[in-house]
């Protein structure tokens, strides 16, 4: 099966999921206006955090598919789970900003965020580990060696959000510094292309 | 007329039903957040039971699109009332979770869940029945012996879920135990290719 | 400007608001689970009736670009304005459930349901008489006596959705079975294709 | 990275954000139904308004793109933000109506909606900036004078947006009475094509 398909259904849950966590905003109480949408700021935090989370694990996953040419059965299940998680990002999202809000249980709202985040990142290095180990659903030109190289590379976000994830119990703000730091890696420009 | 464009717009369909799944889930009372996001476990299920069935269903959708080459009105009808049944799904499934996280009205929920599944099965085999009838909507590759056996497997999801919404009645818990059984049939690796 | 890109964001748009239709439908009172669920049944026939008259607005928006070829800049904001009403109309689907739920302001909801899709029809007639009077827009293959031919047949809506609207106010089910013919006739088989 | 997936990409998430505004509508309350919906005035003013600028930097997008040939990592990052701020519209959007509906912090509300719009504005202009001075994004047939021109054609947005952020505090309508001109500026038919 050829991957065209994938990515073009991959992409509209990419797309609606980064757009349904609008849906978190709720209006302030209009009395005080101003200071209400002031107050939202771990909303704007949360919203901000996660767009840009799904914009790099879009980039990854076009990445990724510009290296695998062809899918399989087992490959499409994968990326069926990975697109589970993803899809599932507006509701950690939420529970982040508002225990961000109401300034309390912090830390498990970070860790269920963090988590879902390393269940991502840990689904995304399975998809490309296999298909990695099945030759053929590989562009040639890529060599055993950089099929390595690129599987290090994946490895960052499960790892990093894997200690995220318990750094939150510690402090949560160390944890979201985390985020921010796995988040600048994957984006920064000149670090994008990969050259094993 | 040709059927890139129906693809195309089921495809959206499927992904935003997909993605539309997650708006059941509703921030739990903030002040025991660990126990209360564990509590959530019925809609975790749930969310993940429709995920994959979606997922499944749009795996199906295109192997039948793969060889159906042509599209009539009538083909067109059918599929914009399979497509209502997928779009009404993320209900079902908020009913489901509802009912296992209120322990109560179990039979009724699984059933309505087990029922909405069972008529998006009829209306795909309508659709293939349809389409293998009228010969000139298939590809000519597909013989009259594949056709009937490409019917054959859809009818395991209509049959199955039909089963299971009875079953729904008697156990709950077993009927559930269908539906995974009917996704794993459906997305084990070795049995995806039909060769009659 | 070619017409690929509207199509495309117009599909989007389409598959979209299709999909929130679901989002109107709320968990009934969980005691009664199956009273409840059948209860709904003004919000399952809205659901399906604005399903069906979105699948059909759809077939015809395609039909109708199958015989435009080019886009200039009123086009795109008379194809701007259609789907704007488009994208309304899960509003206008709800309030109409609303209204046989609660057994009230039957009359207003269901005129209201009409009017928005009179608007649609209104558009949709005001793009293609638009596209027909540049004749740089059309396919050349369309002669004018087509194109005065299918001007007609565009015209059914917008003039049957306002009888319907004006009806509403003296009978709504008279209203509501006026709309499922207007489909009928959209969506019959036999009827489609248009031989000026 | 050739252009075309950011496009279909950020399509995805235009078509979204614009059907999405149609959630800030609540059904009112039922015994008045037909004072209640033109009670909603402000909310439908917000939603034709939001749709139509949407519509609007949709067609400059696309313009955009039509000369940008090629992406870089760091137009990614700026389309990835000029979409987070699209995407975040409807609450801005739904703030606005609220603020009429009840009549008070009109505004501070208007200067919320208005300041959203200039980020978008800031953004599109910035990413016309980065990919005019990488010339090798730009399709060759765009001279340094044309890329000037269009450079000045997009600052109409930031700016008028800017001007209807401050005027907001002064006068609310004033602002809006802004963000129609500007949206008529890009929208009407005769002004579309820049010819410098």
């Amino acid at each position: 099966m050829d991957t065209n398909r994938i990515e073009a259904f991959s992409d509209g849950v990419f797309a609606i999921a980064i757009t349904l966590l609008v849906l978190e905003f709720k209006i302030p109480a209009i009395e005080t206006l101003g200071l209400g949408l002031l107050r939202l700021w771990p909303s704007y935090l949360a919203y901000a955090m996660s767009f840009i989370v799904v914009g790099a694990i879009w980039i990854n996953h076009h990445t990724m598919f510009d290296w695998i040419v062809r899918a399989d059965q087992k490959l499409l299940l994968l990326n069926t789970l990975h697109l589970m998680f993803i899809a599932f990002l507006p509701f950690p999202t939420a529970v982040l900003a508002e225990a961000f809000h109401t300034s309390s249980s912090q830390d498990v709202a970070t860790a269920f965020y963090a988590g879902t985040l390393t269940l991502i990142g840990v689904l995304a290095t399975a998809m490309w580990r296999y298909a990695a180990s099945q030759r053929e659903l590989l562009d040639p030109a890529v060599s055993p060696e950089q099929a390595k190289a690129i599987e290090k590379r994946f490895l960052i976000g499960p790892i990093g959000y894997g200690v995220a994830t318990i750094l939150a119990f510690i402090n949560p703000w160390l944890s979201i510094a985390l985020f921010i730091g796995i988040n600048a890696f994957y984006l920064w420009p000149r670090r994008f292309r990969v050259t094993a």
